[in-house]
């Protein structure tokens, strides 16, 4: 477990050195903000030359983007999941996103944005983007790009919250249920956020 | 708006300071985190000295304490809420929920613990106690003390993170969107929560 293990080589150890500076910094910005961080302090808790942080990010700007941008892989999680049946996509979107929490690679990110994105307006841009492209992208649900932005921004009211309440806020019973229950109970309402009734005028016809 | 005109008396004059070093303290927990907030940093904000600070709240800890204790109008709002009938909980829920973050006296302390509680773990005790407690106290859902922390628990995600979309993250459509189209939406979301079907058990009865 020594540092000296991962220096195989200069692209392992720049891999392992930019990683570890994405994981402190995330923290950083999450915990102390976009004006509570200095390249500096980062540099001084990842153990890294601040020379190395500029090298590799060229700026506090650029590196918080780079520690706020989600996987690819994440991306293309989502898209797959929206290939499923339809009567299918709540369980599995419930499904995905407890995966992607659990992941060691989209986990940090999803909560470094969600709490960045709090305080601080590049980062919220960057929330906002994520749900109504990147969660709902894929997805050919709703009667044109209105009630579609409404159902993407239900879908993640509750995603989201959940995200938080189970891994982030780690509220019991919710944080320590299993995935089964959690997808059991969670599932119909995102399956209904999909394609079930949204609006009042439904349940009476009003006309005028 | 000048300060002067606050000024008619020393007990005025107090809740006014009062309010003033606990919005300004709200925000700085928020964004600077509670490592990076000091008495001094927020006296300044204020403009107050920071023996001021000491004086009324005692300690950088009573002062976190007093900016993230939401009103007792608050829990009396939410007990009352509880003795409606029990079909319309969901949507009067809500509805509660979005009056209580549009509300100046409770909207900042909500905004504030979820954001504190990401970070800082009496804050997030707090909040626990706060879903546990205040927010399902006066309810009598569930049977027993385990399915009443679930139906609580799932009833907070959707409702937490309906806040943070809409008041925090400020994510559109949900953000400008009318009360009553967002009652519409998770009322009903909430009322399953309350008193639908939660576990996967029912419609495939197992044994064994």
């Amino acid at each position: 477990m020594s540092r000296r293990t991962t220096q195989r080589g200069p692209r392992d150890e720049r891999g392992v050195l930019a990683a570890r500076i994405l994981s402190v910094a995330r923290t950083a910005f999450s915990e102390d903000g976009w004006a509570g961080t200095t390249i500096r302090s980062i540099a001084r808790q990842a153990d890294v030359d601040p020379a190395l942080i500029y090298h590799y990010f060229g700026s506090k700007e650029s590196l918080l983007d780079a520690c706020t941008t989600v996987p690819q892989d994440f991306l293309d999680r989502i898209a797959d999941t929206w290939a499923a049946p339809r009567d299918q996509l709540g369980e599995r979107l419930v499904a995905l996103t407890l995966e992607n929490w659990e992941s060691t690679d989209s986990g940090p990110v999803l909560r470094a944005i969600l709490l960045i994105a709090a305080h601080e307006a590049g980062t919220r841009a960057k929330l906002r983007n994520l749900v109504a492209n990147a969660l709902m992208g894929p997805a050919d649900i709703g009667q044109g790009e209105a009630e579609r932005g409404r159902r993407s921004g239900f879908i993640a009211s509750q995603l989201l919250g959940l995200g938080l309440m189970r891994y982030v806020w780690e509220i019991e019973p919710v944080a320590s249920m299993n995935a089964a229950e959690v997808i059991a109970a969670v599932g119909p309402t995102i399956q209904r956020y999909v394609n079930g009734e949204l609006s009042p005028s439904s349940s009476a016809t009003v006309d005028g």
